[in-house]
């Protein structure tokens, strides 16, 4: 089973309509909704594959019974821990032209001891555990750490995909996998140059620094060595989602052979596949098996150079 | 009693952001939400005023679901109908200048039979029918005739506060009161002069119309007679829902008196005070006591001549 711990689930919502106009009232044209979120999306895209998943998140009033019944729907298995707090909605208002606009609802917990200790029960059997997603408010301090920690004292691999302070302790907490963005890698790092920050992060911790650039692929340091791995050919459609099919990805290959770093060429070909195919699905959490097996001959992996 | 019909609820969800920037990720600082719908807004009011109400209204989902506990929470008993249609949202997102964006769901139903047979069950000691908002999609021709009729043949007066060939229905069937703003009269009579167009209908179908002219107050045509009702001062505020605070007021006057339209001075000072009280409010379906008894005199009444 790969854990997917999602600390901010969401109900997405997308509405369609002709046109935003700000002081106006806008009639909605088309109303759609699913289980989101950042480890549930990863947690979606891993169970399309045909992995084992098993979503962990808290979840509270109305929404967070929509959460539960969207992933029955869905056939995602979850063990929802009951928060006081409600979980939250965002609102993608896309006109017809295309243009997304997203409004983002604030999420807080005040589960998250019962959330560590609802993913600590269920380590047994887990081959890697993804914690993805923003912290909530209500987190304690070291509540990252708590998390990483649980499965690294069980041996079980840990990729996390978070940003900001949570992102630095679960790096300090032992991580083996982080995710950040170009931007997020910058936030923690005072180095202009992305590979030299993530060669910092990478040697510092010991961690995986998988450093996520948008349509240029991704560029991958560890202790040892670095590779740099790029899409085929540009794609267009609905970014959303595309770091959460890559994370995927890479919990995929570690679940598959927790050495897998040694030699990434196979996993990072397989990731960078998949977040183009989820550039290309419709919404976030899905990645069309098709469009990944398209993108997988045109990912170039390359080795680079002064690593270490 | 007065039932309050709802034909549309809804759960009205507030958004406050710092500025709404079409085509950006915007962070929602704060969110809130409460039972809505014109019916269920004329209700409220009506609660406040600490008449006896019952609202009618169909419900669906998790949104009808929130729409059972609001209700609940505010103390206004309801009588809601199972739908298999999910009640509809709207999300009015309101930036730091307090302007406010209305992104409106459709809403449709499929318990409009069920919705006319609970009213008929509840007819017995209603004292007036307030029927209010749009109706939903999946309504039948004939559908508020139904309405009009049960209530009509039990000699129980109705308030019809809605558009289109609703409104033209609602007439046909023998409303007593209707009140349409001068864009909805202006879409049923051809006429370019509002007076002259309730006239029309007034003494068509026998009804009382009460044109609703926003910050500039009400226009009332009876078969026999005009007046005109102005608030004393202009009010700056939020006009959501100062339409449903007139039809509470004009609902209000007919429970205690059916014949109250023969010298409305009194039920249109109060209803228009109302209506100022609800722009005063912070939000759609309360009006303050004090801001009502402090509009009360300023309202000016003028009987027109030249009616019938």
């Amino acid at each position: 089973v790969i854990l997917c711990v999602c600390p901010s689930p969401a109900i997405d919502v997308t509405y369609r309509v002709d046109r935003l106009v700000p002081g106006a009232t806008v009639r909605v044209n088309r109303v759609d909704s699913h289980p989101g979120g950042k480890g549930v999306n990863v947690a979606r895209v891993l169970h399309a594959l045909g992995e084992e998943v098993l979503v962990v998140a808290p979840s509270g009033g109305e929404p967070g019974e929509e959460l539960r019944r969207g992933l029955v729907a869905v056939g995602v298995p979850a063990r929802l821990i009951s928060d006081s707090t409600t979980t939250r909605r965002t609102v993608t208002v896309v006109d017809e032209r295309g243009d997304a606009t997203c409004l983002v609802e604030p999420s807080s917990t005040t589960a998250w001891a019962e959330l560590v200790a609802a993913v600590e029960g269920s380590l047994g059997g887990a081959r890697v555990v993804v914690v993805s997603g923003s912290l909530p408010g209500g987190v304690p301090p070291g509540g990252v750490a708590a998390l990483v920690g649980a499965a690294r004292s069980r041996g079980v691999p840990v990729v996390v995909d978070t940003h900001g302070p949570a992102l630095l302790e679960a790096l300090e907490a032992g991580a083996d996998v982080v995710t950040p963005n170009v931007d997020e890698l910058a936030a923690v790092v005072r180095d202009d140059d992305p590979t030299r920050a993530a060669r910092q992060l990478a040697q510092l911790h010991g961690s995986v620094v998988v450093v996520s650039r948008g349509p240029d692929g991704v560029t991958v340091v560890t202790p040892a060595a670095a590779w740099e791995a790029r899409p085929g050919a540009a794609v267009t459609g609905n970014p959303t989602g595309a770091g959460d099919a890559l994370v995927a990805g890479l919990a995929r290959g570690l679940a598959r052979d927790p050495g897998v770093f040694a030699h990434p060429e196979h996993v990072l070909r397989d990731a960078v596949a998949l977040s183009v195919a989820a550039v290309q699905a419709e919404t976030a959490g899905s990645a069309d098996p098709k469009h990944h097996a398209g993108a997988m001959p045109g990912v170039v992996v390359t080795a680079l150079g002064g690593a270490g």
